[in-house]
């Protein structure tokens, strides 16, 4: 797709936004989905006006996770660029990630005599993962010419980024976990698959070694089990791809390490989605794209919590005034993925989305939901042709062929 | 589609059926299409409550066979795994195929002066055609290490397996037609096309010798013509690819054939419809998967007999609520293409598609039917989506990415 857009990419001064309400797609509970049963004035008037349809995230049938969402959205082909598991868990802690580093996924366990006999240290505390964490990183700084940061989880997972001093090959982190996936086994030595992954395997080794020997004292978390092993996607930038200067909006860290994987603009902010929106203000005039996270219709959603769902996507609703008064070129509110209640996590549904521009159809849909996205002019499409959708109706791409 | 899904499997207890009324898709005479005419109060119930849709079999405008019908229903690339005609034909005439078998298409023929003077040998009637093929077969039954096993067709038109001692390799069968596809030609000799259909083009070369013999003094089918030379495709195993242990529940030969080509379990059974459904229960427990075959829908439709189409559909609404009482976890009722009466064969026109499952929208078709179903949540879609569908519908498929 990006081979077919990128000639076709022609700057101007529009402004397009992309909302992302977090797992917005959901399923009928009592006949209603969560988003039929909020009351969403101010969505169901942009809907009537809008371009509404259904994207599929990666395939039909196909879950996706977080990251595989948020690239599709971006404009990134989700089975062509595949994030590892690494550096989705160090970006979900708040680790920054550049090409120069490897990300690592980890589990404190319980070795003895050289068995592992328990692979989770008894799914010990999250509070004392994070003293564990800290005395690692109080001890653990260098190695090599590496620099290593570890970052807390919760309960017995943390990870750590090993920083080198210049950018790694796309084959640096081929090195198979070191967990053994069965307790009674010994754990694998970090062994590297690859020329490149040499020297980032002797890192781990070290690392492994030196972390054994600080947590030796400890009753179950005597031991450390890497997985995961992971380099920055070698991905096309934001900007290089769609001609577009961008920021990030986002509240959790997570979705600023996603948009910070295509070089969004990633500044930390706290508070509320209406923060969020105070500080979309203050930047309109900056960048040409701003990416909007809403993160609680998710986290609701994976509870299970119907109602609570619900009710953040009225609270959205409520706010949608303030970005419509910005008259932004090209509005887009969708979701990532479905997360309905009913199934308490993410889901392989499509996900109902709306384009707002001059140069659509509209009248299709009486209110925004999923059912109604069904009639919309967009019909059933695979996310990663949202962007060109977004670029062409700001009148971004010029024509193909003559 | 395969590689991506294959990771993802993950097994538990649920159950898929899968119904498929041969060439269920339709076109109106007089306003209505097949579905539309026939009263399926059932049918139409269900729809209301399930995701509704289209499927296009192999790509628009593309009028699919049965087994390339079929097989996306499985879950397999049509385009992708071509199966040959000489197995097609074999497995229509009710002969089983294995991976040590090559199977041909075969003509009767007359040849006069080394010449092909009638391709088809006058179109002999089926029954001659019968007595024919079964003194080939009481004659040759065995040429090297092959035995050979002869089925009769219609009219002039019958097919031969030759089962050898161990699998074959996947290029055993390159041999083209020895059918020169013209009269007033000479018939092209078996010629191998590679180092593995060596011993295959020696044995068929030797049955068209002693087939003529046989036939020297028959008035016009005094000669073999063979087409189609084909090995069963290397095609992953339903279990392998999706995780299903599956039963084929198919009255007729081919159906089964085609289930047997993905290594489903396909007893041969007989009978109508109701017979299939009783067998059905009583292998509910001992399977994933199961593939109900309903035949005669397309059998009608092939006639041009628009009310026997309609009244076939009928019939199998009516057994429908014994299905349901199995209570499937997923339950997907649809065809392999469509067969309008109207055209009198196969067409191109997507086919509409239920599917039944606690996860779905429902609620957007009143009843079943091709143009009902253009409003369902699943959209027009290739037919080969259709698998990950049902076992994301079976909670069978892993998260994508994290």
């Amino acid at each position: 797709m990006q081979n077919l857009i990128k000639p076709l990419v022609q700057k101007n001064d529009t402004k397009i936004i992309l909302v992302v309400l977090d797992g917005l797609g959901g399923l009928p509970i009592n006949g209603k989905t969560e988003i039929e049963a909020a009351n969403t004035p101010n969505l169901d008037a942009l809907a009537r006006e809008s371009a509404c349809g259904l994207h599929v995230p990666v395939a039909y049938g196909v879950t996706p996770g977080s990251g595989p969402g948020h690239l599709g959205l971006f404009g990134y082909d989700p089975q062509e660029f595949q994030i590892g598991r690494g550096i989705l868990e160090a970006l979900g802690l708040g680790v920054e990630i550049k090409n120069t580093d490897v990300a690592v996924r980890c589990n404190y366990a319980t070795i003895k005599d050289g068995i592992i006999i328990d692979r989770r240290a008894g799914r010990m505390p999250t509070e004392q993962t994070k003293k564990l964490t800290e005395k690692l990183q109080a001890e653990i700084k260098k190695i090599d010419d590496a620099e290593i940061i570890f970052a807390p989880g919760m309960e017995h997972r943390f990870a750590v980024r090993l920083r080198f001093p210049s950018a790694l090959e796309h084959d640096a982190a081929m090195i198979p976990d070191t967990d053994p996936q069965k307790e009674g086994k010994a754990p694998i030595p970090p062994t590297p698959l690859s020329k490149s992954a040499e020297k980032v395997s002797k890192v781990a080794e070290q690392i492994i070694n030196k972390a054994r020997e600080i947590l030796k004292n400890e009753e179950k978390a005597n031991f450390i089990l890497t997985r995961g092993f992971a380099v920055m996607p070698h991905i096309p930038t934001f900007e290089d791809a769609f001609g577009l200067k961008a920021l990030a909006v986002a509240n959790y860290p997570m979705y600023r390490g996603l948009a910070r994987l295509v070089r969004m603009e990633t500044p930390a902010i706290e508070g509320t989605v209406e923060d969020e929106i105070i500080f979309l203000k203050q930047k309109y005039n900056d960048y040409d794209f701003f990416f909007v996270h809403v993160k609680k219709v998710d986290s609701y959603g994976e509870d299970g919590n119907f109602e609570g769902k619900a009710a953040r996507i009225e609270e959205f609703d409520k706010l949608l005034p303030q970005i419509l008064d910005l008259k932004p070129d090209v509005l887009m509110i969708t979701g990532d993925h479905s997360t309905p209640a009913l199934m308490k996590g993410h889901s392989w549904h499509p996900v109902p989305v709306l384009i707002k521009s001059p140069y659509v159809l509209g009248g299709l849909c009486s209110v925004f939901s999923e059912r109604e996205c069904t009639k919309g002019e967009l019909g059933i499409f695979p996310t990663v042709n949202l962007m060109p959708l977004a670029l062409a109706n700001a009148l971004r791409l010029k024509k193909f062929g003559a």
